[in-house]
């Protein structure tokens, strides 16, 4: 790939809270070399997700921070254009953590799997039928452990995750409430994703609606924002309710760290649970999600919904476009 | 029983938060005659418990609160003197919710258990064999579910159920620290009930003392206070740790509902699980946890600290004294 250019996405300085386009830089460099054992990917979709903003943050998280100088650490998915691997061949479409970038050099260890379902659209693999639908799956499923007639909430409930939540709550025999903001998405909740019911969290007293929309308390909350909108959900709680912490997307900044109405009464006094998780402590069980989730998409069970910026230039302003909501359905950047 | 007069104390008016001495009244009253199925008792012992600030507030709780003028709802032991039930025969020593007062008239339904470890004294029916020890047993057990190795730290380390709480992490194979305030119960725990550490909360910078006394982080923590202290075991959690949340014994006030710190955050990151309990839910298996709580009694692995007023003047400002932190161990009333 001698005369190949790659244009990289780079971390140009730390964000005080959410990624804004100017914490980013496009530069130019060639790609580099093969060596023994790695890979040439070329991207064909990048992944724009809420939970980049902990990675680029200093504050104490579950994986380290990207440094400053850094390609920006994203899955992505593409082919497979070199191989010195045994186990790739030119022409996989690969799906792992290559970067923001147009090329990547990367040992097996990046790649999180070969996608094998050649029936579906590779960009699915960055969502429905990757860690988005897999988030969804394992956090709904053994986290918040929902049961034929429990009601559950879900906060950005047409969001990448939250869509899948709902559907599969709604295939495990639940009712569903969805949180979302502005009539769009909430319309999106009803038609698209089948929730029994949508709130709009922006326009409706929030509590008011919760309470109409669940008059048997809530039994299973997915948690996608914190803030004050689970402060809400919390209230609502049932006896013996499961809230499933997955991200704070509504909170704007963990430094100074906020305050909030204390949770721990809620807790004790509705013999409630919250718990959070991170999808990738799940990976050795990923392909039996992955194997569920695609049957459902066939079956037409678990329906998408794809936001697609073509322009790797779009890139460094994309999570924070998501932050304000802008995004209809799962972020990504086309890139070829 | 004709011609006894029944001291009973009962709720004057409701208290803001803490119940205070003015907030209840002694009154004299004729014990009323037995109808067909109840029984007579003669209590000995009156239990005194933080959880009678929620039992008497109009806050939502898990429970009815006490209604102006009734009988405070208490445990209590004592002995059968007249019984027109099946089950119950004159010089039975029983244990049950049967109120401040000297005598109670009671049906079967407020009977917890016959008490039947004769070998061992009455009073620990109300404490470290009643529902102190099995609230630490099935709190600590089935909803901490601590691992041999784990660090166990509990808050109100040497009360009622705090002791118990960490002598069951002890025989379970964890190390455990205690929290407790001022000089005599940190000797207490460590002296009396073994925690392989103990902390003063009120003269100790606790962070940087958990810190040194929790190196790979706290994997269970028993609260028994909320609030502050529990603000700062969240900040050493490790990775999968277990909240087991029992009390908010430091939280003076729920109304208005008090801020803190928010918590999703440290659960998110440490995939951790904070949930609550009421002992309640847990009765039909009490028995099971009270075989194995006498049998650690009498082997001299599980010990107890009682702290005894004489007298049923001492009742109604005895919860405002558990809550200034005054007792040494389980408080109890006795009046006979």
């Amino acid at each position: 790939m001698k005369n190949n250019r790659n244009r990289q996405v780079i971390l140009k300085s730390r964000p005080a809270d959410i990624p804004q386009a100017d914490n980013f830089e496009i530069v130019e460099s060639d790609v580099p070399d093969l060596r023994d054992g790695q890979i040439l990917v070329h991207n064909i979709y990048l992944s724009v997700e809420p939970a980049m903003r902990g990675w680029v943050s200093s504050v104490a998280n579950y994986s380290e921070p990207v440094r400053i100088g850094e390609v920006m650490r994203s899955f992505a998915a593409g082919e497979v254009l070199q191989s010195s691997h045994p186990d790739f061949n030119p022409g996989d479409k690969v799906m792992g953590l290559f970067g923001w970038q147009e090329f990547a050099v990367v040992g097996p260890a990046a790649v999180t799997r070969k996608v094998g379902e050649a029936d579906l659209p590779l960009s699915l693999s960055l969502g429905v039928t990757g860690i988005n639908g897999v988030t969804a799956y394992f956090g709904l499923l053994d986290v918040g452990q929902p049961r034929p007639g429990d009601t559950v909430v879900v906060s950005t409930a047409a969001g990448a995750v939250g869509s899948a939540v709902g559907q599969i709550a709604k295939i495990s025999g639940c009712r569903t409430v969805g949180i979302a903001g502005g009539p769009a998405k909430v319309a999106q909740c009803r038609d698209l994703f089948s929730y029994d019911a949508a709130i709009d969290y922006k326009r409706d007293d929030l509590a008011s609606a919760l309470g109409a929309a669940c008059p048997n308390g809530v039994n299973v909350y997915f948690d996608n924002t914190g803030g004050t909108i689970s402060d809400t959900v919390l209230r609502h709680l049932a006896v013996g309710a499961r809230v499933v912490i997955c991200g704070t997307a509504s909170v704007a900044s963990w430094d100074p760290w906020p305050s909030g109405p204390r949770a721990e009464r809620h807790l004790l006094v509705k013999r409630a649970r919250m718990q959070g998780f991170v999808i990738f402590d799940y990976a050795p069980r990923f392909e039996e999600a992955r194997i569920r989730l695609a049957q459902w998409i066939r079956d037409g069970r678990l329906r998408y919904c794809e936001d697609i910026l073509d322009g790797i230039e779009h890139a460094p302003g994309a999570i924070a476009g998501l932050y304000r909501g802008e995004n209809a359905g799962k972020r990504l950047i086309r890139i070829r």
